[in-house]
């Protein structure tokens, strides 16, 4: 791989600055603050023992996550959307693929019959934010989990979590594969891809998408490769986190 | 790969039967009536000579999409969108994938500042309408191009169609790889993967999720295999129907 | 009556060609795709054992309608109701009307406690929308009561039509009355009235509206002898559907 | 005609007591306070010099109207559509009524580029409230087109108003045609009918609906010739508030 | 106090003509008329027993407020809050103001377990709305418990009444302090403030709002005197015309 | 005052830990991270040059603000006003507060036409978050305003500011008077005032309200005096941020 300087001085397959500030919000039963270098997202678990009355009496449970933006989070400001009245289609898409990711790595009989909402709000925004929700809301999910196994609401001997799962996104800029893209890098990419991975490196969610032209089969392998081995650092944070 | 008998008797990497009826509609400026199986999708397209406001004066055009399912399209009536007052997350999603996949193939400069907007609303469900939609509307779109020529609202030398698009579905279910999966398939998918892909073969959408257990490489490679020669038949359907 | 001329050749007193495709649809209890010309209705028919909470223990049914048009159905394309997050008023309106005309012909006691809704897609629109939805509601509600017989959610001896119901525009274009308006002809109608009426000829809904020129008695009953007799052939189309 | 004894002693043909109070509102440019029996409607006419962009530059003028009901006008009480977010059809199908029959007695040329909303706030409800709504709003019309004159946005020699406008319900009840239904009278009618006409006898709308039984030929003919009979004296109260 | 005569003639300590119609409505438990000079409001008071669901079992009631402007009740025309499909700010602020006032009079347990709902909608608006609707809708609230009490929803021995409660507008206009603002007044005002004072004298609520200037200790004592003196005026209107 | 020990220690006249992270936001004209105990609100200003339109061509600005809370910032989880599709009466009166607390310090015609929104997001909650975002959105506020005069937006002889602003919350609790109530506090309160104090110590607003207990005079005042008093340290903490 091409070693292209980027424009804050990474190499290609590198991930930006990454920090995760564990049980930041001291109201959830899980929480993490978690950084990939200037996007910020604070991500919650809030854990209630019971399901929605549609899925009573089944013996399982429920995780579901909800992501959003403040509207300062980016460069320019954004309307809410409590005042527009709807919450916009990249909300929604994004919500849904934060809770299919982490719904992926956890047995839902397991969890018994208790609800888990994920919630992902940016508080700044520089690109990647669908993917650092997503690890974070690992972190936080796996403390609600433990929170819930405390308060006996879990059984002592279910294993809820099947796996960990983080997230990276991945691009051709120029020609160029990279991982992790900056705000900057995004626009310009050629082909943007966003790769879920569990801790035992295998896909969750794979969405490329060709905003500018469409990709061929080896620009796919190599973006998975990249997206495979920072899944790899990604994995070693959340575990360093939750050792803490 | 395993020759396992499907519901309907197809094998694995079988499509099910495809139809296109061209000009189904008399009132859009190009139409279709496409059909995976019992899947019905009617996409129209609607040419509109002049861009939004924000987008005037740069010598662009713009392609949307918008996707809907009729209430009754499913095997259980669903709530109507527009009564309950909001469009859904999934509904959002996937009118965003159409409006995606095939912008991939219109040159914005070479269409000029028209905007064309293809609706695709499932007239009946059974699996893949999405895809089906992405298939349906490449055909209304193409007929929206030629009157927008006709009109000459686009010059004589513009070529705005790069490529022609198709989309299908590919899962594993109980392990085994299959193409164009049906309603009673999917549900049953441990994976489930949507493949958008042009004429020449090239990748526009790959949105590969993990249902029920993840994926690992080799799993994804044979699910883009068969997405790719299917992909080779919707393209010759698609061919025959714009040129009958 | 004067023998004016049509746009389409049509005699002041004849119908346009009238087809009515029962069974469009397969996944409702009840279908018919019905059109008026160029008018297209997609009309199911959706039988649910049970109704809702606040009508249960009083041994009667529910008849309900929704009415709404596909974005491009017409000349030019309207947004969406589920994007504006609003249904209008005109389509309110005429749900209200069709649910009301179809009810005028079910015996709620002999329907038990079962609710149909049927919905009336406009796949293209090109005059007298609504009337078609009626006649074409009253095929898949034929069929939707079959099926709840054949099911056992209706009693054996219950008969819960009590008659057929079908519905036509008519209208007084330059002086001239004529009956069921094209869109041409509708928007220079000077009175616009639809007319509901049972198969046995009583009215269920007579609705004249003066969209020019106030209208006097003579006028009125004109308008009523052609509607009447419209109606008849339109039984007759009902019947031929349903006994095919 | 049966002279049934109806609950407040009136006769079949005879309306309740109308009382009409003229300029009640002291901020409208006209407004009346109209009463059918217990059903009480305020009517207000906001005068707009131009008209919306997108009618503007074609010398016509245009009226509009919105109907609404105090929540606790009804003997039980009902929701607000504003809390419920949303205008209910029943709601939007009135204000459409009170719309197009007020536009029925105006010449939009006379009118000129000028804008007029009725508004129509139900304070008490006891049946018949959208034809005195109609009936109320047609004299609030006439004072804001005589200060639109005095203000000189309306031509000296401009006759906006062609015509004047009522309403009246009509019903059978029992066998039994009535006039002016109160609401323990309209619940308990087989057949019940909106009938708005001209100061000249014409009519405007007839919006005939069976309610429990459909209807023949003869009993519409009874229901007009009590309606239209209506409207003769209900003119004769709109003159006299005006010429007051 | 400098004795500046005002654009009605009154003194600065001077309330405006009220006036109070109990009864105004037929269909409500309670309801009064209420004018501070052009300012007129329609108080209503909805009585039902029970509570809801989340509320029940606990021996205790509830009373709620919702106020609203009908559209043409000020000097120009306002959109509909239902046609917006929103409740704006300043009516949801109002009502929960209107809502708390009342409570603040109210012993919940010897309510028991029945709502009131108190609707305040002005038919006419010159200032001070909020502050008619609080004095207007103690005296509906008084009816509709007396009715309770007449129905034997309410014990014969409980006294959900612990006081009587009324409110006015005070502010500073030009330096001067002055009693219950006229809308010409209101707008011109550098501090505006609504006091809600029981009959015995004590405060329900105090809001004082610098509109143009920050205001200082001395003014705000002058504001609370006149709002005090004015709230026995207005507690001697409720009481006679709850004696009537 | 008696010394009553709070929950946390405190004495009756002491405010919580105040803390200002000034520029916590990067993308952000200002921008201040608050924190009154457990209680962070993370304030941004936004500054856009220009006006609304229908304000343009008066040499003036505009300043408002939006406060929200995020779904799990208090102990149990609120669904947001997004997904509900509207923004709550709480959360509108707290923006509408914020925005003329602000604005009554700030010089409309010295800011020229240029905008300023204020967001304040509570990412944590233990009451008083609407007075510490008023605090904190002074310091972010003065920052744009110094970003606007560096960008020449602003004059530079103008003094937009004319002078800062900071809240508090106090309130009695079981008959005894206290400062800056923390959550726990709040909800056992009598009554509950916020007070908004300019730097020179004037009021901007006062609004107290008798949550249990109406309050009489000598209360009243006690407040204001340990209000005021707050003030003085907290006007102390937005200078030592301002000039850090």
């Amino acid at each position: 791989m091409t070693d292209t300087l980027r424009i804050d001085g990474r190499t290609n397959d590198e991930l930006r600055p990454i920090t995760i500030e564990r049980g930041w919000s001291e109201q959830a039963e899980g929480s993490a603050l978690i950084s990939y270098g200037r996007t910020r997202v604070l991500c919650t678990a809030s854990f209630t023992n019971g399901v929605p009355r549609w899925m009573a009496g089944k013996g399982k449970g429920w995780v579901t996550a909800e992501y959003s933006m403040l509207p300062r989070s980016t460069n320019s400001r954004m309307d809410r959307e409590s005042v527009k009245g709807k919450v916009g289609g990249r909300t929604h898409e994004i919500s849904r693929l934060v809770g299919r990711s982490l719904r992926a790595v956890v047995d839902m009989k397991a969890l018994g019959e208790n609800t888990i909402v994920l919630d992902c709000d940016v508080l700044q925004a520089d690109g990647g934010t669908r993917t650092a929700a997503i690890t974070g809301a690992y972190v936080a999910l796996a403390d609600a989990l433990a929170w819930g196994r405390d308060k006996k609401f879990i059984a002592q001997k279910a294993q809820p979590l099947t796996d960990s799962v983080s997230a990276v996104s991945v691009g051709i800029i120029g020609g160029v594969p990279m991982l992790d893209l900056a705000y900057t890098e995004d626009v310009r990419a050629d082909t943007d891809m966003n790769v879920v991975v569990t801790g035992r490196g295998k896909f969750v969610e794979v969405q490329g998408t060709a905003e500018a032209a469409p990709f061929d089969r080896s620009e796919l392998d190599t973006l998975l490769d990249l997206a495979l081995a920072g899944a790899i650092t990604l994995t070693e944070f959340q575990n360093a986190a939750l050792e803490a």
